[in-house]
């Protein structure tokens, strides 16, 4: 039987998962901790146990999101046996895939969070940056590799070509959220693959 | 002075544009009706003159808002003195500068409410599929434009490019949004302009 600690354990990560999957659909400022501590089954007072307020719960769901996209990252952008540009289509046909499980809803909840909470709290704002700053960094490494490998045209600037990587697969999550098909995301790729990432 | 149509009718544009500044700060949801009155002054029995519901002002703000994206996008997509490459880097040019203006904050409406009710309300997501889709149309004939001149390298699907540019010009102002500078759409336009809009 699992001790008083594995239990508590347990009881934080479903509240973070179900926070995660309500704050998904309906944001952070549409999302009440009633709502959450209904879906569960666990009482106020558990809560706050966790979590100090609605924002540390928030900050908290952002930190679970963001280790799970980590993992994600690390199995295609990380994934040494591909060069690259196949890391880059595994981590974009992973994304198509994704939102078409989810039935093109939700999307990525640092995109989201980013447009909702930017103008309304600087503690979101600077942690959601920190997050996209990191990934930026790993998606220049990416580029720069696949330059040194001449797998990108040489005079591209990697830091630009990340940025515009990210805003571009990232609108197109909103396209495809707005549209209910990924064909948004698809169109993205095809257009992507075919004309840009090449030398 | 003016008569009583006038008046009516300047209290209704009135409201609409007082919503428009606060639902792009706070967003639909975020957004309270009370707010709005105290904001304008306007007694709430007015308001319901003029709306049935929240949800008639948030799709009149839209279709408020989008009048004026439209008489903007015509001054630059729709300048036939440029040559349509010299439109597109005309609506980015004016897009960065509108939301340096604006402290990087707000952005843009269709974008940002897209992305928070595209999930919550069908009504919604309708009409900014329409607002979208013919956007896009806007910038598939620009593109079309650009290829015939030459402008544009032949082999491009323009219908994926037009897609894969408004994602991007999306991605990016959240982005900047985020960082709250327009280093993103910058880079977005300095890596775009360069090397995706060439022949």
């Amino acid at each position: 039987m699992p001790g008083q600690t594995a239990t508590k354990e347990s009881t934080k990560v479903l509240l973070l998962e179900k926070g995660t999957d309500i704050m998904l659909e309906k944001g952070y400022n549409n999302t009440g901790i009633m709502e959450v501590l209904q879906a569960t089954g666990v009482p106020k007072g558990s809560f706050y146990h966790y979590f100090e307020s609605k924002e540390d719960f928030g900050l908290q769901i952002i930190n679970h999101f963001e280790q799970s996209y980590r993992d994600k990252v690390q199995l295609t952008i990380g994934n040494k046996d591909l060069n690259p540009i196949e890391r880059l289509r595994a981590y974009c046909n992973g994304g198509i895939e994704n939102f078409q499980t989810q039935k093109c809803r939700k999307g990525c909840l640092i995109g989201n969070l980013s447009q909702e909470m930017a103008d309304q709290s600087e503690i979101f704002r600077k942690r959601l940056l920190e997050i996209q700053t990191e990934m930026t960094k790993r998606f220049v490494d990416c580029f720069e590799e696949a330059q040194k490998a001449g797998l990108i045209n040489a005079s591209y600037n990697c830091k630009d070509l990340a940025e515009s990587f990210q805003a571009g697969w990232a609108g197109a999550t909103v396209r495809a959220k707005t549209s209910k098909t990924v064909e948004p995301m698809q169109a993205y790729v095809r257009f992507t693959f075919e004309h840009v990432f090449k030398p």
